[in-house]
């Protein structure tokens, strides 16, 4: 959340800056605002909204310079005006700075400031680091590259919270400062140019040449080079990466969002998840970046899967499907749980988090509490290069490419694949035969067809969406496996459409939800030909008693459901262990297009943000 | 769910039947009906709705007899009509039943009948039934009570699902049949009189002698005595069950509503759930009931805990207790989902049922499926001689008295009173220390005295319900062992005013949840002075950054959350593993002012029904 673009260079920097912008406008749209340096001084222009409300601002006003830095914010600390969006001045007025994290002491540190005279203008804790770094500065009266760094370096010493942070200082109008802990940043190199910012897709139009920072460093970029040093003043080396992707993929080509277009791509992603990781010989999946033996592997007792939101519910998935395979058993927890709790675990357990940004504060937090404790820990990430991935002790790449979409799609339906083959490979050292192996991955090579034919149902789907688009609120049930789609198929419809919509295990309806079923209030059942099918039909048999309109994702060929549902929609037949990513697609059509019908920004939800990188 | 009383005796069967009938009310009140045997035949009487309907139905044309049946009803199959109404006749209309359960082959059966020439009326389950006992029974030819029983132990045997039963037949006007398989039926033993009923709370105020029966058992009820038999046809010997409450007891008394009641009960049943189970010399809590020694206790390596609604939520905070007082792994499983799947445990694995009525079908069956694979499996209820009290292997009753209201409260509190005790028992044996035990122990002793003063905030309560109650939903948000408490929150709210409130661990808010958020949305946080206090506030400002209303349940003597939320409701400071407790009363009153102010039927909210007996 929140979004930085820096630069350095020959170009004009505005027009690259809000490139830049508009590519990370995902990750926060509250305002957003840029500065730069042209020998005037500090010229900044801010607005409240969109980049293209930013965009207007500057044609009405522009800006020019050769270096400059800019933000696009989802606000933490302060409502959304004028006055809280970056860039932040200092107390001189001549250093300004964009940020990214929470300032934990931000108030005893403005506290301290406004006893030494400094004034403040907005409620953001960011205003405090601007301040403290141009005292430090006007302080040591170096006025040189090295100067600023120092300054900065001074300043965060006192600071508690995360940040990854831009600076510009007038006196200094060929440098460019940014330091991280907690929040990510990445140096671009480009050719007589340098680009700085949180997200690698916000400059890969310009250079695939990319140095991801570590937390606690400090890089200073000019137009000829850059220097990267520790904040506790070493030197450090650094590696350079080549971004995997282009500015094409980050592009929404002719889909009306990106949201739809990164559905329509899931035959893909899921192929991509399991491409190289099939073994027919060995009939098992193979995954090379755990890093562990077969014999590690067999010695495991316990699982832990870690993540937030749409992660959770994809280690929901995993839990059934570990537990079914491999009969190992495994707990899931929330991150944001998990980090401040003292769980019970042996020697044994090994412990998986799964974030598709690889930057989820909450998710890095509970690995490096569980690497605290001892426990080998691994990621599972889409984002390469990110900081969980490079932080955990291995882990599985999602290769799903870069998902733009707020509301998370083709990365669910991979880290749902990715724990499919992991439940195989632990299975297969345990429980399964050669034989029961073999079925699986002939299963999982019919996958990217399975869930294209699952796209076919898109246009009935939409006309189901145009038909209930309009209810206060909606009710998503399964059992086993399903009940986590449940949860997720509620949530893409909370997140894109604001409907009020929850998501149960069926059999809990009659423990209280039921209370909320009428006329007008949609119950949608995922209700495939398995061994609870009967019983979730009891569920829907108990809903339509009550003139509740049912909703239900059936298997083809099954008619039953006609009889008791209002609306089916057919998904392929498929084992257990498929079922769950193919009834996510319905569902992940059927909020966008319910949020579509409403006239909702899907790509661009009301209060929410891609990547979380706040607590 | 759904309510059966059947009288034979010397007094006119309808007023007992009402009266039966209304104190079971809470079980089911989509309709109902009664059907008498005096001489002319079968009299019924049926309405939809409430037992005051079908009083004023019997008033307008009533009924006479000194023997009867009669049934309030939650729908399961067939929508709520008269013709669905219990209580059913069979082809010759000379046979009538009641029937609490769900027959799962019923449309089977049906097919079968209507091939056989039967004509049926209703959308039922049900309605097979009575078919097929009254076919045996013309079969068999043998007008006498050991025929009717034959017929009932035939018909049920062609059966697969679950029942309670009342059955009369015209031709034998002085014999009641009962019969049960997973669904409550009791017989209560009077002078010259016997009753038959789903639950004893209906028949209280005439006998408090009564029989449990057991599952595949069948009574045949005269005016002066009682034989029971089993479904294979052999005589049984049974015990004679004192009532503990009184007729009193399940009145209301000055209260509006149960509920009210219920909660303010709450100082004494939160004592009696700990009334000789703290034992300051040994400085621990003592459960006799667990039927097992310490030894026995200190083997245990894996706990399950298990329960569905309110249950669920209190095993949630189990999870948190017995992790942290005894560090021993805990899994929480939803019944209805655990008795399906098929869990990896050890040896060492206990398991835990947890059920206010020790009826609740799927925990039931959880009970059954744990014991199934050889573990020790007990229960924590609040019905004495209830089914699971008497099929699991020990555990520990709540003795909270009668809850009638049909959103759980004081049986909640009392369940998370018996987790500390169960916490603190095996803490003590693994890890707490003789003076940590005794500082548990005191705080426990001063936890009535803390429940009452937390009473004290109902008018506070009060006023924020009334200026809130308007609102569309509501979010309930809490960390650690108050993130279960924001869920019971968030039911209790759903479950009586209808309101789409749902709850979330607070950090997960980001993850998605925060798109509903807006300016008539509020927000509920569970926000004590405990270790992750900040990390609540944090996210307090994010919902204010996006102009959310904020409810804070705070801790006494804590100003800081005055700063941040619109609303602060300060409960006593306590220690970590009674705030869960306090914290839950406040959220109690909110659901129910709000339901008060919104004119709904607090006790007998819509769909629902206390006790679920069916899947």
């Amino acid at each position: 959340m929140c979004g930085i673009v820096g630069y350095v260079g020959k170009a004009e920097a505005v027009p690259v800056l809000l490139d830049g912008l508009r590519r990370l406008e995902y990750r926060g749209y509250d305002s957003a605002g840029v500065a730069t340096l042209n020998g005037h001084g500090i010229e900044v222009r801010k607005s409240v909204g969109r980049i293209a409300e930013l965009a207007r601002v500057i044609g009405e006003s522009p800006v020019h310079g050769r270096i400059g830095i800019s933000h696009t914010r989802w606000a933490t600390h302060g409502g959304v005006t004028n006055e809280n969006a970056h860039p932040h001045y200092d107390q001189s007025g001549k250093l300004v700075l964009v940020h990214n994290g929470v300032i934990e002491n931000y108030q005893t540190l403005r506290e301290q400031l406004e006893e030494r005279g400094h004034v403040f203008k907005s409620q953001t804790d960011t205003e405090v680091l601007a301040h403290l770094i141009g005292e430090a500065f006007e302080r040591n009266g170096d006025i040189s590259q090295a100067g600023l760094v120092t300054a900065v370096r001074e300043a965060l010493r006192q600071v508690i919270g995360t940040y990854g942070i831009g600076v510009l200082h007038s006196a200094l109008p060929g440098v460019l400062v940014g330091a991280r802990r907690g929040s990510p940043l990445v140096v671009g190199i480009g050719k007589g140019e340098h680009f700085l910012a949180s997200d690698v897709s916000a400059i890969v139009a310009h250079t695939r040449e990319a140095v991801y920072l570590n937390d606690y460093e400090i890089v200073a970029l000019r137009e000829d080079g850059f220097d990267i040093s520790t904040l506790a003043g070493s030197g450090v080396s650094f590696q350079v990466s080549k971004v995997e992707f282009s500015a094409e993929d980050v592009d929404k080509g002719t889909y009306p969002h990106y949201m739809l277009k990164e559905i329509y791509e899931q035959p893909n992603s899921v192929r991509d998840a399991m491409r190289g990781r099939l073994s027919p010989e060995e009939a098992t999946a193979k995954l090379g970046g755990l890093n562990m033996t077969n014999a590690d592997l067999r010695s495991v007792e316990r699982i832990i899967l870690c993540g937030c939101g749409t992660a959770f519910h994809a280690a929901m998935v995993g839990e059934y499907l570990i537990e079914s395979l491999a009969h190992i058993p495994v707990e899931c927890e929330f991150a944001s749980e998990l980090r401040y709790r003292n769980l019970p675990t042996d020697r044994d357990t090994l412990v998986f988090v799964i974030s598709q940004s690889g930057e989820t504060a909450d998710t890095l937090a509970a690995l490096r509490e569980s690497q605290r404790k001892g426990h080998r820990t691994l990621g599972i990430c889409n984002s390469v290069g990110s900081t969980i991935a490079r932080e955990s002790d291995g882990g599985v790449y999602m290769h799903a490419g870069p998902e733009i979409g707020v509301a998370a799609t083709k990365s669910f339906t991979s880290q749902l694949t990715i724990m499919t083959l992991l439940a195989t490979l632990l299975g297969r050292i345990r429980y399964l035969s050669y034989a029961e192996g073999l079925e699986i991955l002939a299963n999982l090579e019919r996958l990217p067809a399975l869930v294209s034919q699952t796209l076919e149902l898109d246009a009935q789907v939409a006309a189901i969406a145009k038909k209930y688009a309009k209810a206060p609120n909606f009710l998503f049930m399964g059992r086993q496996a399903n009940y986590p789609i449940a949860l997720e198929g509620a949530l893409k419809l909370k997140e894109i459409s604001y409907i009020a919509a929850s998501g149960y295990p069926s059999a809990e309806l009659k423990h209280g939800v039921i209370a909320l079923v009428n006329e007008v209030t949609p119950s949608v059942f995922i209700a495939p030909r398995d061994a609870v099918f009967e019983k979730n039909v009891s569920n829907i048999e108990e809903v339509k008693a009550r003139k509740g309109p049912v909703i239900a994702i059936g298997t083809e060929g099954n008619d039953h459901l006609d009889k008791v549902a209002d609306e089916v929609i057919r998904i392929p037949q498929s084992p257990d262990y498929i079922t769950p990513i193919l009834a996510s697609i319905p569902l992940q059509l059927l909020a966008y297009h319910i949020a579509a019908e409403l006239g909702c920004d899907v790509d661009k939800p009301r209060n929410l943000a891609k990547s979380v990188t706040v607590e």
